[in-house]
């Protein structure tokens, strides 16, 4: 047997929640285009609709969102457990430990529509409550009339955001909330697989997308285009970078061989936002500056910009601070992992590969 | 491509950590028989060999030993953090919740040995504080001069225990500190290759341990057996269940179609405690009419006697509350995760699989 230790080109599973069409540049996300759920839903719709495999009627809708906002609100067992978390952990590790404390006697095997909703609600509450807290400020408590999205921004920044900011992240949400077989999507599933619970098994996707190579470093974007500054700057910097053989931050994907379709719609909400953020112009230029070099550095290596390009651009448009900008990709991807949780238990079989051992034999 | 749900004989890793041959009935860590390993050594080096590759001189083991002795103590903030895990939580939650705590700034990527003794050392102090906690004691410093296995008792009872109990705790975790790529031991190489953290990677392994077609029931082996209560009960009891379609608890495994070498050590361990636990002997007895039994009753499906019954039987003897059974286990395997993500770091090759949509397209 051959060791494939990216496991690339194996099939762990059948799914009915997305298809990821990497030489198309498709995304499809239960019988839709990712895209046009963008432009046409809420993240609360899209939430429905992966759990339950159509979209909501307006009345399931209002339902499913009042049902969402009833749950933000944590107790203060749970904020005292907040405090207690070291305060030297980032971000994504307190999320991660955050969700893990969720697994009280009420969210036992199996997992269900309504222990998915129960972590998907609270989550975004318990990581803004840290990450005030870490800044020294005091937590704020949801509010129940503003969206999944807006509530977000709303108990970070303790004001009622701006309908465009609300919007595009909104999007964002939508956007990334699916995607496939990915690290997290599959640890969670291996997980599950052993009939351990959804807490577990979001534990694992949190602390699987945790890693660079799966959540990324999309800090590390704005960062270079802070670096860069303007137009006349670009050219150079990225011709530097590529000399230097580095990495270009937010350019090329395991999967997507041509345009990342959540970029190319990122692209155009942050192209609403452009007004607010000088940097949206300069990173558009600059996508253009680096696909140029990166064909003439690196031929046929078919290096397109990534979502977390135009997510990075998106998030600091509105106002997220960068510290934050995975667990914002985590918080989304809630929706798409509990999918796929509550699609891999009636299959019922424990995911254990093999390895091949290649070390010594007892001598007798 | 064909869907393989639980990835049976896929190859996902070449490994110089240990050989389970489910046909022999083999384990061999690192060179050695697994049995010899429990037979000749203590626990701590066991873990020095799997994380070196030889086993330590007398000088190394006992720096190795006061090194891990070093670490054992937690500082009144983690103290704090316990007391803060909702009251409601099963201790092996506790234990996902207490080692994703341990994820500061000082446990950033890559994982390395330092790191790993950091979390071997302190989840035992962790999970013995939240168990007293739960039952309204307070919790029991640890004590440097005794072995792992003896020191973890000694934090849930407050006394030195018996020699022959520390000596059967010590051998319980070296016959389960590493076992091929088993479900927790796969979930976690998945989250640290995404450049994740060791942290995350252990949070992940508990998480999937969890699940009981992994970490298995093996309170439901004691219960079962406390049930059967005498010998003369035996055979009509586990009739009855084999005639109601009823999984007998501890027998059966995924890998080994012969006995578990495992177990047959176990076993052993076992016949030292017997006049101390009149279970044992009831448990050798249950074992060859369930054997006897399960050949009439699922004729070729070579189901023999697994880790999970004589572990139970041990861990039983050695008074450990049956709502730390999964729990020990996991303490004993972090030795083998952790020596799982240091050698998964340098292949650094992300672990993707496939999903196949068999969903709707959209119509436009």
């Amino acid at each position: 047997m051959v060791t494939v230790s990216g496991l690339d080109g194996v099939v762990a599973a059948e799914t009915l929640l997305s298809l990821v069409d990497g030489q198309k540049g498709h995304l499809v996300i239960r019988g839709h285009w990712v895209k046009d759920l963008a432009v046409r839903f809420r993240y609360e719709d899209v939430v429905y609709l992966l759990w339950n495999g159509t979209l909501p009627s307006p009345e399931q809708s209002g339902e499913f969102r009042s049902r969402l906002a009833d749950r933000r609100t944590i107790s203060d067992e749970l904020k005292a457990f907040i405090r207690a978390i070291p305060k030297n952990t980032s971000p994504m590790s307190a999320l991660r430990t955050c969700v893990s404390a969720l697994g009280s006697d009420a969210m036992t095997y199996p997992p269900n529509q309504e222990q998915a909703m129960e972590i998907l609600a609270k989550a975004p509450t318990m990581i803004a409550y840290f990450y005030r807290l870490q800044q020294g400020k005091s937590g704020i408590d949801p509010n129940p009339e503003l969206s999944h999205a807006e509530n977000f921004l709303y108990m970070l920044f303790g004001e009622k955001p701006l309908p465009a900011h609300g919007r595009a992240l909104d999007a964002y949400f939508i956007l990334t909330c699916e995607h496939g077989m990915n690290a997290s999507t599959f640890s969670a599933r291996v997980t599950v697989s052993t009939r351990s619970d959804l807490v577990s098994a979001l534990t694992t996707a949190i602390g699987t997308m945790k890693g660079p190579l799966h959540g990324g470093a999309p800090s590390e974007v704005t960062e270079m285009l802070e670096k860069i500054g303007s137009l006349d700057r670009a050219e150079s910097y990225i011709r530097g970078e590529l000399e230097k053989g580095e990495r270009l931050m937010g350019f090329g994907h395991r999967v997507y061989k041509t345009q990342d379709p959540r970029a190319a719609a990122l692209r155009e909400v942050a192209t609403e936002l452009a007004q607010e953020d000088p940097l949206f112009e300069l990173a558009v230029e600059v996508e253009k500056i680096a696909l140029r070099l990166l064909a003439e550095f690196k031929p046929g290596r078919q290096l397109n910009v990534n979502v977390e390009y135009y997510a990075a651009v998106v998030l600091r448009a509105v106002k997220l601070p960068p510290a934050l900008y995975t667990p914002a990709f985590s918080l989304s991807r809630i929706a798409g992992w509990s999918a796929n949780v509550l699609e891999q238990v009636p299959i019922n079989r424990l995911i254990r590969p093999n390895s091949k051992y290649i070390g010594e034999m007892p001598s007798s």
